[in-house]
């Protein structure tokens, strides 16, 4: 079997989402809101169903959804788009991310993955003959290290893996930080894979797509989250944006690997992007107020709350925790322990390191904060009697 | 870029389809029907959208839907299936190869691929750095050639790709025929990814899954494909069945991948698989009805009608026609001067064959009949005027 594949785990969303269920616990773990989608996108999605159009879609998406990634682009970033040639609609982020890197990757290239890095991205690359090189971000700034960084371009370096809003830390990137980051793409003659299923939950902070530095027009694959946006993760539909040389080459990868996604569901995720400004600031509003509730509530029973400017996710140093001192426990072992003792579901940021690449900070946890305050408060009170 | 993937053309089927959009003609190229599927399947799926379980599906698929195929590989194939642990729910049956072949190959791998093959075959093979060897049945019988078949196996040979019942040639291997295939998977110690996605249109042969011969249980990976079963193309639900061991790994490349599949899609698919074994005995009858009715207008035209036991496809020789003589066209010419002339979009067959394995038999064409009788004969008409 594939060495690469048989050896890796379990994703950590699915183990703590399964230990959440087995202890009935509120599930802080898997980032998804505990709440549904606008419900005239559901109602859409319906109608849809029932017109006629279950057969295949277009390989790179249905015309109008392909528009309307467009059109948002325009919107809010400003990007000059053409729908027919320089969008793919693929099944989801996470096939948006897996066919990006198959479009660029040749065995042997090297990519600049940031870490703490989102589960796929690693064993993504590998599985394709590429090497990922890592840089770490250090907790509690996540500031960009910019000599690392530098150094770990060279002449082999093929694109780096940039996500911001960025999962786990929160961390928006600056236009200053873009800004290196888009030097040493120009320097490297590199590409940049750019996900931005996060790009509508910021907090106070603007999210600026790398695409829209200049020269980075034409270097910048760009990936949206219907699911993140609308807050249906369970659609799986992303969408890639790219100078049309390298959407082409996406669009084949995902010819392959996939070939297309359901045209209802399409559909409803266009009437989605096509909403007021104001569906996206509530949004973001409402997250805002989540992420606050959270940090106010876990600050006061003592953890060491980090900054957060966007995404669904706070994390937290637990070293401060009486419990944790006493026990001499890692994050993993905290977590695990939560699920069962406090019965909140959580996650330990030492899973979003590669564990080839040194001990990776162990007193970390992250807490997913799109659901109802109400839960949120539910789950601050089970810790309140337990940490 | 990637060399594997840049290089490849754009799916013939996108091609064709696109061909058939700009000259109105009849689309007999792609696969896929041009009625809907059962109305209470999508009125399944769209009430679905409605009860609150729009977020992400479990990682392998939700237990309905994988019991759904546990009982149905039980009902159809005396299968015994456990659905927790063997069955994982794709995002249609090409990711379910992607993923089956990304669990299986390590890079060097050699895997045994019959000819005409479905056009992702090689690409994801080459992709994961293994290395197809071809066979190639050869027209009009379609028959295994068993010496070239034997000699495609070697020490580094980690597995076949066999589809049954086959695109484009409508073959359904025989009993016989697998247990050849059966004999040497054992002898050289591999394992099968059997593509049957049109496990459930055969034409008076029985469709015998190769996982249900001797021996064969544990190294199968099955892949079914609700698109196909239930006449529902864009839905894009697949499964793949396999042994836990096995399973396990595919459900780590499909974590990778794509990670889930649409809630709503999925249920709906499981009311689908529940279904009477008349609704299977019947879309099996209409599809042979519309089979007989393209097969004999074809005949009467003259076309070199091939034999077509099952699947959407019907193949014909079309050296006999007198244009084609006349301008001593190939496959791809032809079909795309009936696309602009007869107003009938179709394949050519040599789409299915690798360039690099030497010169494909130009003059054969692929029939998706797939489509209502009135349509079928329409086309026939069309082409008695232009052939
Ligand atoms: C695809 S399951 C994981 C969801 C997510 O993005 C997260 O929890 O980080
Ligand atoms: C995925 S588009 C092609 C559909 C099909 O199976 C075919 O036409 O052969």
């Amino acid at each position: 079997l594939n060495h690469q594949i048989a050896s890796q785990p379990t994703t950590i969303f699915t183990v703590m989402s399964a230990l959440a269920a087995q202890h009935g616990a509120i599930n802080l773990g898997q980032g998804f809101p505990d709440t549904e989608g606008p419900a005239h996108l559901t109602e859409t999605a319906a109608a849809a169903l029932h017109d006629g159009r279950n057969q295949y879609a277009p390989l790179t998406g249905l015309p109008e959804l392909r528009e309307a990634v467009a059109r948002s682009n325009a919107r809010f970033y400003g990007l000059d788009v053409d729908p027919a040639t320089e969008v793919v609609v693929t099944s989801g982020a996470t096939e948006a991310l897996a066919v990006s890197l198959a479009a660029l990757l040749n065995p042997g290239d090297e990519v600049v993955v940031i870490e703490p890095a989102y589960d796929t991205y690693l064993p993504v690359i590998r599985l394709l003959g590429a090497i990922p090189k890592l840089v770490r971000l250090t907790p509690p700034e996540w500031s960009v290290p910019r000599d690392a960084l530098a150094a770990a371009f060279g002449p082999k370096t093929k694109a780096i893996l940039l996500n911001s809003p960025m999962n786990p830390t929160g961390k928006v990137f600056t236009s200053e930080e873009l800004g290196f980051v888009a030097g040493l793409l120009q320097q490297h003659d590199a590409y940049a894979i750019c996900d931005e299923v996060y790009e509508h939950l910021t907090f106070g902070v603007p999210h600026v797509p790398l695409m829209t530095l200049p020269g980075m027009r034409d270097r910048c694959l760009r990936i949206g989250s219907a699911g993140k946006s609308f807050s249906l993760t369970g659609w799986k539909v992303g969408y890639v944006t790219a100078p049309a040389r390298l959407a082409a080459v996406v669009a084949k990868a995902h010819q392959n690997l996939v070939f297309a996604t359901a045209p209802n569901l399409q559909r409803a995720v266009a009437v989605g992007l096509d909403q007021d400004t104001a569906y996206f600031t509530t949004l973001a509003q409402d997250m805002t107020l989540r992420r606050d509730i959270l940090a106010a509530g876990l600050r006061e029973i003592g953890f060491g709350v980090l900054p957060c400017d966007g995404t669904y996710f706070l994390t937290a140093d637990i070293r401060t925790l009486g419990s944790v001192v006493r026990n001499g426990e890692d994050d993993q072992a905290w977590c695990r322990r939560m699920t069962a003792e406090a019965g909140v579901a959580l996650i330990p940021v030492s899973a979003f390191y590669d564990p080839s690449g040194g001990e990776a900070p162990g007193y970390l946890v992250r807490f997913a904060f799109c659901k109802q305050p109400l839960v949120l408060e539910q789950a601050l009170t089970r810790f309140r009697d337990r940490v």
